[in-house]
């Protein structure tokens, strides 16, 4: 399936079948691992992935979630987050550059030290890092499902508190969207993907009109 | 090209061949309208793009984005910006969940409201809507030009003020990165990606070990 397809295929699923698959452990690893290709900011890759199965865990979730019904009738759902320190790992950046001959052992310090301003610049700056990688990376997560023929949902609206709380996530990591995996309600009907806004009402060219 | 696919192949190219591909408005256009399948919280789509190809508009996007001169040689860059007031669009939204059967005519307002809500409750949420949904797209970009032959680069060291004012971007749209288009250079050599962080260390299960 091509990418032009899976986007054209991939539908927000309103409804689940309770636990229609059994979604392993190793293939949601084996999917996560692929949607990380995703570029990163100096190659910082400040992303993590808290997968979880447990029908237990799923009803924490859906109660962090105010109760959205499909949480707990999805096979798994991916808590992906952004590190707002992903300058931490600046260290390993600099080895791989070095390794690829992007730079040289000279340039070292030098590009850590931008790394970590470009951290340290603002809470602003920390959030928008942590965001857009976490969601390059979810959006090709479901992408790859919808290739495998899994159906997903993104769930944006839950307590970030509840969510902290009840999965143990450090404050440093930011839950940016739940992907939810799993197989179609098979007695509730699909809607379609609501139409989409024309390109030429989103588009501007060489500079935006006010 | 699968998904898998062009993620792999898809890189962050380092160097274009300066002009390297004519790249019609039209095709940039379709491009965009196919990363729009992208979902959005609400269905709001609160996305914008602004299409660089003039050689003295992409001049002045290098000096917005300290000088990284890759952004000169890319034959196109867009700009894809975030909408903080996605919100404005929530009357289009509510017209659409009942045309899709997926409210009742009764709970418009209630539906309207609720998305309102969701944008005003804070700052912090509301640059989180624009960055996520922003970036999506942007991934969704990358992954079909990679489809289409064409490289790619995100860049995302620039100053905010100045490419607002250099291209007359409203407060409301917050540019989230700079996707550049292109052949790669065929004088330098690419870099491969650099490798990836094994999964082990970045997938938590059920909860995250503090």
């Amino acid at each position: 399936m091509d990418v032009n397809e899976a986007l054209k295929r991939r539908r927000t699923t309103r409804a689940f079948e309770p636990d229609g698959l059994m979604l392993q452990r190793e293939f949601i690893e084996e999917l996560i691992a692929k949607a990380c290709m995703a570029p990163s900011e100096f190659d910082l890759q400040p992303w993590r992935f808290l997968v979880v199965r447990d029908r237990e865990r799923k009803e924490m979730l859906y109660q962090c979630a105010f109760r959205q019904s499909l949480i707990r009738d999805a096979s798994a759902a991916i808590i992906v987050c952004g590190d707002t320190r992903g300058h931490e790992a600046a260290n390993r950046t600099v080895k791989d550059w070095i390794a690829l001959g992007l730079i040289d052992q000279k340039d070292a310090l030098r590009v850590e030290t931008s790394i970590k301003a470009a951290y340290e610049a603002s809470e602003k700056a920390r959030l928008i890092m942590a965001i857009r990688n976490a969601s390059y990376v979810a959006m090709n997560l479901m992408l790859l499902a919808t290739e495998q023929g899994i159906a997903t949902t993104p769930i944006v609206s839950f307590s970030e508190e509840a969510i902290r709380r009840a999965f143990k996530i450090p404050e440093r990591y930011l839950p940016v969207v739940l992907v939810l995996l799993g197989l179609p309600s098979t007695t509730s009907p699909q809607p379609p993907e609501c139409p989409r806004v024309p390109v030429s009402q989103l588009v501007f060219h060489e500079e935006m009109e006010p």
